[in-house]
């Protein structure tokens, strides 16, 4: 079969998989979650023997071993997956949800009510535990879903999604809710994203060149978890010592995900207070600090260790690592101007004493979470209490931030009357 | 200056407005509106003649009649444009909204707010009205708005576009929040649909292949306005009264819009009986019907005047005319599976007695609004009283069905700490 029929064929078996999925019963859901767990841990050997062949194939490839380490399954990692499946099985149905309901002067009933959208495509990178993760939240919402990995874990992906198929099968899971495509080049991404008649939109979940690939070839709705290039912004009138803590726990506490700091914007009057706070602590963790001028001789007056000199490009790159840029700047304005112009509009934080200074800058950092007094890291499903979580979109549309069951979710409207025309 | 200079250097000045209008009061917002309605009225003789010319263009182009008429605008029609601004200015603003709001065991307090898109591009065909409506309605959300006309109408549009921006300014309409593109060949939308760093959101209103040219480019997200090929389904259970009347409404009322009928699907059981009721009324309208074999014969025994065997196209055929396929099914399986097959997802109508029968229906027909007993005509903004419509979404993210203001809106989450950061 051709690599086009095949992935056709997946995209025509999910939609109609689809249809009996949005009908089912949150329980029958529920059940279907279950059994899919239950079937992870029944199929414990094979599951880790397909990823013993992925782990061996990558570091033949001469992976990381971080990268490798993200890869490999343990019978722990199963056992917290099938957890973690179990938990969304607990989590409420958002589907069937009464959004809005009103009568109109003529006697129709609009009701606006929750429904799944279809069928999604997930397509995503190196760690398999997204397939679980992805998978059983759109079983959760009713949809069914089309998995794309990389090639570094597909042979554990293959066995993960048929467990779940066929331990969803025996609950009342329909045929071809979960389907795996077992092609891993970027053809077949390009051939997802043009099957707008099978699938109702993209969540690609990776590199920039992966989303890219996604972007540039869609013909239906993408939701993007794009970069983080996350601001703290200490204020004149900041708590130098709350701000330092922020900073460093924005910046060090795990500085490879998207809601860490990778930008320090400190205004000029907390400027040399700040730094003699913040600096040893920075120095501590190792930080290498980007400075611009002002703040370059400031830090240099302290002898900080890791100091450079920033460049432009610096202030746009999410750097995931123990590195940090620094910016002065004269107020509030010119510090909501950076963060417009260099920022991903994914987290930004102020600190402040001032209020009408931190409901300015809530107002005007158009990101999708902005905090006043707090570290922008708790940009995440299970801080936010969401109790499940897909990634964090940084578009604007459909879903925003954090994204849960509800964002994998549409509404239809249901209008009933009795015999209504228009006039 | 070349075009794609032209066109990148209106993006960039619309997402500079874009940041102070979403920062303007609903009292400013509101008096901008009203100061673009008096605007309008003051340069009533500039915008007809500017309108003079394009119809006089028009009916050189050998534009049918009807479409003339389409363009053509009077003072009536230029009062009724005012009005229609006045009445969206005295409309609730949806900016600033609370949406949701908790706080998290740690004591930070999470609001999703709603907030301005930022920009958005309108794409459109011929009628100049659509240069009013779509503006204000951006602006009243504190979007900038980037306009695309069709050539037909475009001196008309320039005049109405330069009237509101000026007319707004005086009130503190920012520069630039309302810009027309000012040339309208298919390689300005090209231009548009990549600039996916300047606008936020395309939404085309026009025939399939705009429509078509704006998906296959955009790097953006569209909300697109697709056909609506809608049903009538009379089940075996309906009341054949009511059933003739919605139908007559659905397809006749107003033929040539997209929440009009295209196609009755009728139930074995109620075929003939349905039949005697509905054709005389059907031929009193000069309806042409398309008929499958089973009804072909059974409206033959009528005589009805214009009858013709359907062909697989018209069921997938929006006709927007006195012109109505016809289906007879088994039962309510049938009719779900036809309408899922050949429709467009956008309204479709059960017709019967029969709860249990509608409820399925309901819940089984997957498509934006689905009505019991009352006419898919009500596919409507106003009529579902949000009191201002951009158009009806025939997507399922977002936006779908009727477009009202909150549609033309995102979310911003802010959070309040005081000082808290992760474990």
């Amino acid at each position: 079969m051709q690599l086009s029929d095949l992935i056709s064929d997946i995209g025509r078996r999910a939609r109609v998989a689809s249809r009996s999925l949005s009908n089912l019963s949150t329980d029958t859901k529920n059940a279907v979650l279950r059994a899919m767990a239950d079937e992870l841990l029944v199929r414990e050997p094979a599951i880790l023997e397909a990823n013993a062949r992925d782990v061996a194939g990558a570091s033949d490839h001469g992976l990381a071993p971080a990268a490798v380490d993200r890869l490999r399954l343990t019978p722990a990692r199963l056992r917290a997956m099938a957890e973690g499946i179990r938990h969304v099985a607990d989590l409420p149905d958002p589907v069937n949800e009464v959004l809005d309901e009103w009568t109109r002067p003529n006697g129709i009933r609009i009701s606006k009510v929750r429904k799944p959208i279809g069928v999604i495509g997930i397509i995503y990178e190196s760690r398999p535990n997204v397939t679980s993760d992805a998978a059983v939240l759109c079983i959760k919402t009713g949809n069914a879903v089309i998995l794309r990995g990389g090639s570094e874990s597909i042979h554990s992906n293959l066995a993960l999604a048929e467990a779940m198929q066929v331990g969803g099968s025996r609950a009342g899971l329909p045929e071809d809710s979960i389907q795996l495509i077992p092609v891993t080049d970027r053809d077949a991404v390009r051939m997802m994203a043009q099957m707008d008649d099978c699938i109702d939109v993209l969540v690609p979940r990776g590199g920039k060149s992966l989303i890219e690939a996604v972007v540039s070839n869609a013909r239906m709705p993408v939701i993007k978890h794009y970069d983080g290039v996350c601001h703290i912004y200490v204020d004149a009138a900041a708590d130098l010592e709350m701000a330092a803590s922020i900073l460093i726990n924005a910046k060090c506490q795990r500085p490879g995900v998207c809601n860490s700091a990778e930008c320090v914007v400190v205004h000029r009057d907390a400027a040399e207070a700040f730094f003699k706070i913040a600096a040893p602590q920075l120095a501590v963790h190792g930080v290498e600090l980007r400075a611009d001028e002002d703040s370059f001789s400031q830090l240099k007056t302290l002898n900080y260790p890791l100091l450079a000199q920033a460049s432009e490009e610096d202030y746009r790159t999410e750097y995931l690592a123990l590195i940090l840029s620094v910016r002065i700047v004269p107020d509030l304005a010119a510090a909501v101007d950076h963060i417009e112009r260099y920022g991903s509009h994914h987290s930004d934080a102020i600190v402040t004493r001032d209020a009408v200074a931190a409901e300015r800058f809530l107002n005007e950092v158009d990101s999708a979470t902005v905090y006043w007094n707090a570290s922008t890291r708790f940009t995440d499903g299970a801080e936010f209490g969401f109790g499940a979580e897909i990634g964090i979109s940084t578009d604007k549309l459909h879903a925003r931030g954090p994204m849960a069951l509800p964002e994998l979710t549409t509404y239809r409207y249901f209008i009933r009357g009795e015999g209504q025309i228009r006039e």
